[in-house]
């Protein structure tokens, strides 16, 4: 599961948290903040928990920072992870700050709350469709936009397909992509009836959607179709061989969507809402089918690159 | 404070969690997971919760291991930190872990609960005495064994006055300690009815003394007269010069003991009794007295080596 749940001695009252750490991997380091803000939130936001109690902030600071990079780059971190926070509702009211030669950041998210604020997943049922809230291709993007900066030996082998202007955009929708928070998708999991959801982060969406399946109390398959990718990065990927695995489903994702299960009927009002709420596009993916003994993941791709919402589920595909 | 406290929503609960990550600082990996559990804990001891709800483990697998490093020494600090927290009747129920260049380990620690189940550190009165349960010297210990392992010049500098069995059995002592959790301390605050008290790690007994002392409601002064230390540890510091500050009370512990204000006529028996129960020394080591306008901590150090415990507090000392 994405956060723990845990029963408290205190009237039906559960204990939720989260903790996540990692490496910057842009070069913004305000957004850097916001992004590893809402990549901590994102485990509570999955299980449909909207409101955190209290945040605490993990940081390393580079031991090769020079003393003004550190004073340039630690602060606006910072002030990127509390502005997240203070959009997601919540404070930062402790953590820890170590010396380490790799700059690190993240935190901790908690809260408490009562059986009908929280939906565990595990609830899918054969006949319910996937829908995912924000495009793959994040680690794509990061990495293409090193190398035009690099203007390095990958850069040359990708340069003929894709422009500079091309990756810098990608760049710039992955970033604002990771920095948004999950908060208005796990709102409206509640008003549509969610069957269940989890976000999608370093496992790739096969990975995560093959550990949602397994958690399910029902016998399904996930079946996804589709792998809505921000703009060029599936030509990249092609280009790059086996490099990211965005096609199969495995390329890591930082501050991913949720990938959610919702009643068939829901889910084209589910993305219409989230589209209306807050601009933003969320994209039918796939189908959970009646399964056999065991879960799996079939991956039949055709890959959206143009960000048009579906508004009718795909037709189911046989498993096999 | 030593741990964020939340009031929540529902009926005079609070939150109370704090978080800790550092890097290990003894050879053997099983005491220090040990050692990062304990020390994640002591802050939640600190405010007299003897009751975690549930541990997060924060992990960073050093990336200049060899596999075969790496597979025996993370499962230990793995166990290590598990058996801690099941001593403390807790739990770890997730976390993360990442590579990086150094290995790092600690962790979250949560617990819900009512008002009556925590001290708020900040009630000290004129006439209270300072217990402190765990020696000082911890890091000076870690310090001398891996001289004298390495058997470099600093070993040679200090090597007349101690002697390799007495080295051995510092950092002998210095592990246990610091693997001890303050739970039994946490526990005896509520019993002996303490003001207030806080844990000693990275800014040594003074550091913390004025932390805690800042945060009095009260105008009073904290003085610190004597410095209970690890065997030999004293004559070590004073060989090395101010590199430690041990004798001047800035040398940092690890997960160090609870600097606990008692009522001065509970402190005598609060020492008794922690003896008692789980056969550890706490020693008197000061008093609170009526401040002026400002807090202040004045050391006055008698350093004790043997052990003994003081059984009436000490004299009142004027305050500069």
């Amino acid at each position: 599961m994405d956060c723990c749940v845990i029963p408290l001695r205190f009237g039906g009252l559960s204990l939720l948290q989260t903790t996540d750490f990692f490496y910057p991997l842009i070069d913004d380091p305000y957004m850097m903040g916001k992004i590893a803000c809402a990549n901590v939130l994102s485990d509570l936001y999955a299980v449909g928990v909207t409101e955190c109690d209290n945040m605490l902030m993990l940081l390393g600071v580079s031991s090769k920072f020079t003393e003004k990079e550190r004073d340039t780059v630690i602060p606006l971190m910072i002030h990127g992870f509390k502005d997240s926070a203070e959009e997601a509702g919540t404070s930062i009211t402790g953590g820890q700050t170590v010396l380490n030669p790799w700059c690190l950041i993240g935190g901790v998210a908690t809260t408490v709350c009562q059986q009908n604020e929280f939906i565990m997943p595990d609830n899918a049922v054969p006949g319910d469709v996937l829908v995912l809230t924000k495009p793959l291709g994040t680690q794509v993007a990061c990495n293409a936009h090193q190398w035009l900066e690099q203007r390095n030996d990958k850069w040359n082998r990708i340069k003929l397909i894709v422009s500079e202007d091309e990756v810098e955009k990608a760049y710039h929708d992955a970033m604002f992509n990771m920095a948004r928070l999950n908060r208005t998708a796990s709102q409206l999991m509640h008003t549509f009836n969610s069957h269940g959801a989890t976000d999608v982060t370093g496992f790739g969406i096969l990975g995560h959607a093959a550990n949602l399946a397994k958690q399910q109390r029902n016998e399904v398959n996930f079946v996804i179709h589709n792998l809505p990718c921000i703009a060029k990065m599936s030509a990249i990927a092609k280009a790059c061989g086996n490099m990211f695995g965005l096609l199969q489903g495995t390329s890591a994702e930082t501050s991913g969507g949720l990938l959610i299960c919702l009643p068939r009927e829901q889910a084209a009002k589910y993305c219409a809402e989230i589209k209306k709420v807050e601009g933003n596009q969320a994209w039918i993916i796939g189908i959970v089918e009646a399964g056999g003994c065991m879960v799996s993941v079939v991956i039949e791709v055709q890959t959206l690159e143009d960000g048009t919402v579906q508004s009718v589920p795909p037709t189911t595909t046989p498993r096999r």
